[in-house]
């Protein structure tokens, strides 16, 4: 497949990386053409890996991920080009959160989330907001973290989400430990979980978890 | 120990059903003297159950629960009175939520939480948050679920959080499924679980689950 990931920070290269090693095209996207992180990612990353701007990257590929900050994600997705994301699935990994004044803020929050505003803005595009609750290292390699601890999919489109969950499934979540929240609407549930994983990687003092949804029945 | 449990919903029967058959004294405490629900629950709750107002209910407990809504928590610790819950453990286990036009909403959250609303109102209390996050069954009854999930305290009194570590062992939360977040603030992290719990009851189709944190290392 094809990919273009948005965004050279940490998630966004590692992202990339695992998928160009999975033996995918990958185009790492950034605002300009000659951003020197993207082209050294591009350079260790293998054939399939290549740097390019949002419009570039998004432009070549059949599945366009979101790994910006949640509160630039719309602006990436805009320079990208809404005649580039017409039909393709677009996967939001993105969490709306800045520090301001030394305190973690979300936004958007409980009545909006970024999973939200990109479906709106962008009608024809396929969003699946998933890989957000868990650290980018987590994301490419579950393993790092025992037992069936779980990944969350919200999204309208069914085949979207199908086809977000072999993703998923080449990173090594199983379709069992992929739990389908329901539409885009509960993108706000996941990203609602950032404080508590913030929480969490100050008291465990690593990033290496996750969250397991354990049932009665 | 004796405890006054603030709230007639199934939350407040439960927790205080459980607190009366562990052998602890505890008042049910509603707005009235002569509420129906809190009378009918005193009858069948043991020796030593009684019903009473906020006020009453408050006045003789060593402990005093928070089991309203989290929107009303305020006012029914106002209708307690602050001297009565002047250096006492004050455990929280409210959710900010209603539903306003068929959609759920909480407030406050993000930048504020109710923990931290009691907390300020009453300085000299020592709120501890806790139990939010799981069905009122799961409360008292953690082997409905299988697993080591867990349950978060929050609060700026370590003994408090002692003490209250020792309720929910007896409710059968052993202290390694104690998950101290630090203090009173992290309130917000809990109560931000709130939407992806309701996900969750929607997709499983009952309320008995929990989150477990794996961890790596």
């Amino acid at each position: 497949m094809r990919y273009a990931v948005l965004g050279t920070g940490e998630v966004g290269r590692t992202l990339g990386g695992r998928l160009a090693e999975l033996g995918h095209e990958v185009t790492l996207g950034s605002r300009s053409k000659d951003n020197p992180t993207a082209l050294e990612w591009a350079r260790g990353a293998g054939a399939g890996a290549q740097a390019g701007t949002f419009a570039e990257a998004a432009s070549s590929a059949e599945v366009v991920v979101v790994a910006v900050g949640g509160r630039v994600a719309l602006m990436a997705l805009e320079a990208a080009g809404a005649e580039n994301l017409d039909g393709k699935v677009v996967v939001d990994v993105s969490n709306p959160m800045a520090f301001e004044d030394g305190e973690l803020r979300l936004s958007p929050v409980e009545s909006d989330s970024v999973g939200e505003q990109i479906q709106r803005a962008f009608p024809r595009a396929r969003v699946v907001k998933t890989l957000n609750t868990v650290n980018c290292k987590v994301m490419v390699d579950p393993s790092l973290v025992p037992g069936e601890h779980q990944i969350f999919v919200c999204g309208a489109d069914a085949s979207a989400k199908e086809q977000v969950s072999g993703l998923l499934g080449e990173f090594g979540w199983p379709p069992h430990r992929v739990l389908d929240l329901g539409g885009i609407r509960s993108a706000r549930s996941v990203e609602m979980l950032l404080p508590l994983w913030l929480d969490l990687l100050r008291n465990l003092g690593h990033a290496e978890f996750n969250i397991e949804v354990r049932r009665g029945h």
